[in-house]
């Protein structure tokens, strides 16, 4: 049993003071790998803290692979050791198109439902548009002239201030505003790079995943290898075979499989991207703000010692999708060339806007409406589960991802395939996507009756009805399916 | 002589009723090839209206290259008969960096200037912002939850509404809100169409012209071929000469030579466009607002007939440069293949600027502003103009292509090279910039001594004084070399 000393005058909450404790122990190997935790129960007694604490401190460090629980035997140690460089042999994917399910051209020809569990949706509802709009006439009372200038082609230097701040204190990444770039969408910043880049890159991203992240490298005429990514998250021996030199990947929090990378993985890929030249990350964190059990889990570039990885994020999410305001952060030594390739370009985010949202970041507003949309979003997670353990349908239904962002998927035992749960839920105007449409190439047995369910754009109202609505169609759809001879 | 009935009762000015009369007559042939057209005074006289108003109608004709006017001759109907195909040689340019000139270092290390007649520089003084500010405050009181809801990918609706109808009004140009596209600016619209046409054409671009189109071009790996273009506008065998098939033209204003594109050339030029199934023209309609003699020259896309003009325009110089909102309009046929490949993008420029635009459009705000900027753009010009007859040098300068946009050239006979006419001017605090820098390949005669001057960032009275300093400094400069043995 291990002892730590907790500061009770600093600020920092038990939990993290444990979990900092145990991460540096379990990265310094005084922890060996393979060793087990106390239980909560033990370590709470010798600490005298709460089990709810190091409940807390185990789950983060789960979350973000230090740690593993096996079931009925407790916490133990993970392998976090410098790992072996490993070649890449050579397989190539080619890109291959989407495929089109019955069940997208039954969407496309029934466009009024009731309920929309779809993840593109953002819930704006609770935007603080009285407070958006007082800094918006603020800013055009004050900011007059400054507002019809051209902007720096990075964008509003303020701005670029804030997010480096910002993106410090959240993200545990350490940058300056020289090395961020603000664009109208992460779409636009993605064709940034790949012009950075050039035609001389295979790229890489991960399968299932984001089907316009693949769009836009195709639209973009790139070849495209795609990267095996299950519950376990990357499957490194598929980045491996690649001969890909660019990934795109969302470690915080995988879309659409909701898994978060843990830590070995982590620096594996890490490694990957260090043992050549011209290999680099490109990391997607879309919807990292709104992790809710623990602290968010810092981001792969704060763990980047080598300028290999590009941090890419958007406020499409966490604020709404109309105000198009994506950033990247380049590393120091791609700067130079991407100055004078894009210096020329004007900064396509108008200044206006970057101004307000300065101002709305400087002035506190947009932690404050981070911490209420994670709220707020907590409790619509808390609902859909709810709503399932309220069911007779919930032994059958296994739910996956749900800690962080806002969706999470439901594996569905109930005799129906993947393409039936749709249908049956959208001929009563539910709209939820299966899992199998994320696929790029080949499809995972997973899949096979998983839905992929967003829950930000509905109340928690229409989320209990919805849901309601959902399993008592399933559960007839069930039950019709075994009476049939 | 030919005698045309004016309609009085209608709105049409006189001289519009002439040149349409004559525009007819030249188009169908009724006016033949080489035939003189009366003098301005016998047709006054014949007609019973003023000289000027023919003066007016004639000036316009001339323009569009419908007659010619011969020194001393008179005004000649100008051939424009149906083209014959010609068919394209194999000759290709290879892309080439632009010369970095000694003037050019200078301007790095001398950041501070007086006087700024860069072309790059737009008058934002005369923005109506407390209009503007108005249209917002509106926009942000009536249209809330309008304004965070995403847009469809090809802009907000209403202002495409707004944009088809000031493009018929004023460009010519008959199209519908569903062929238009809104974007964050030029550069993101045509990386969007280099996207569209895929990587197996080659696009020419004008030589001299932009050096950002050159740049994007460039930074998506791009094969170029550069069109010879002179004072008489772009040089038919040179593009018959080249392989490619996506020509980018700036024909209303041809940026830096300031010249217009003729009819006939304009005809020319579709033609080539009509023999391949693969040929495109881009027409970028950047300044077209400002034309001082004459009514707008209609847009190529307006002479289009069998859907090979994509045309491409922007507020950044109607309003300011820091709202980017650009748009471009395409051709029907492409659209589906757009849309496909595009609908999965978020439209880049915020709801929140593309509501108050379509507002400020509709309130006929727009048309005010770009008619007042018309106004003060010709003080400004005029005062350029009027500086330089007020002056000594005035026999040693000639000024070309004045009649539209916001710059105009200088060629200089004094002795003074180009690079020495930038410099001295340089030396006193004045910022202009030598013709030869806009070449990409090659520098033609005309640019040996010739400056290209933007005055649409500086009062009257700052250009009085500016023109004042730079032709007295030249003047100068000029006996200086004189006086050397």
């Amino acid at each position: 049993m291990f002892t730590i000393i907790f500061d009770k005058k600093i600020k920092t909450p038990l939990y993290d003071q444990l979990y900092q404790f145990l991460k540096t122990e379990i990265s310094t190997g005084r922890l060996a790998p393979g060793e087990k935790l106390p239980s909560k129960r033990k370590l709470a007694a010798h600490l005298k803290i709460s089990q709810n604490t190091i409940e807390t401190a185990y789950g983060q460090l789960q979350a973000e692979g230090y740690i593993t629980a096996l079931p009925k035997k407790g916490f133990f140690v993970e392998e976090i050791s410098d790992l072996l460089p490993l070649q890449p042999t050579k397989t190539k994917h080619t890109p291959q198109n989407p495929k089109s399910s019955e069940a997208a051209d039954l969407v496309k020809t029934n466009q009024s439902y009731l309920y929309d569990f779809r993840t593109n949706v953002v819930n704006t509802d609770d935007f603080p548009f009285d407070t958006w709009s007082r800094v918006l006439r603020t800013v055009l009372a004050e900011d007059r002239n400054q507002l019809l200038k051209p902007l720096p082609f990075q964008g509003y230097f303020l701005l670029r201030e804030e997010i480096a701040r910002y993106l410090y204190a959240y993200r545990g990444i350490e940058t300056s505003a020289e090395q961020i770039i603000i664009g109208a969408g992460s779409e636009y910043l993605l064709s940034l790079l790949i012009q950075l880049f050039g035609r001389n890159h295979t790229f890489a991203i991960e399968n299932p995943g984001y089907e316009k992240i693949r769009q836009i490298f195709q639209n973009h005429h790139l070849a495209i290898d795609y990267i095996t990514t299950t519950q376990e998250s990357l499957d490194m021996t598929s980045l491996i075979n690649s001969t890909a030199d660019i990934l795109h990947i969302t470690p915080s929090h995988h879309f659409p499989l909701g898994c978060v990378m843990p830590i070995q993985l982590r620096f594996k890929v890490l490694t990957w991207a260090n043992e050549k030249e011209n290999r680099y990350i490109i990391e997607d964190d879309y919807d990292s703000e709104f992790r809710f059990a623990g602290k968010p889990i810092p981001a792969l570039a704060s763990l980047d010692q080598q300028e290999k990885v590009i941090y890419l994020n958007t406020f499409t999410k966490s604020l709404a999708p109309s105000l198009r305001i994506s950033y990247m952060v380049l590393p120091k030594h791609l700067m130079t060339a991407f100055s004078q390739r894009f210096s020329g370009y004007a900064s396509t985010v108008p200044s206006f806007e970057q101004s307000a949202l300065a101002m709305f970041m400087t002035k506190g507003h947009f932690e404050r409406h981070i911490n209420k949309m994670k709220r707020l979003y907590k409790i619509q997670r808390d609902t859909v589960i709810q709503a399932i353990k309220n069911h007779p349908l919930e032994d059958h239904i296994h739910i996956i991802g749900e800690d962080t962002g806002l969706h999470l998927l439901l594996q569905v035992n109930i005799g129906l395939t993947e393409s039936q749960l749709v249908k049956t839920a959208l001929q009563k105007g539910i709209y939820l996507t299966g899992l199998s449409s994320y696929y790029h190439q080949g499809i995972a047995p997973i899949s096979k009756n998983t839905l992929v369910l967003g829950y930000s754009g509905l109340t928690p109202e229409a989320i209990r009805q919805g849901m309601k609505l959902l399993l008592d169609t399933w559960q007839e759809a069930a039950a019709n399916l075994n009476k049939e001879p």
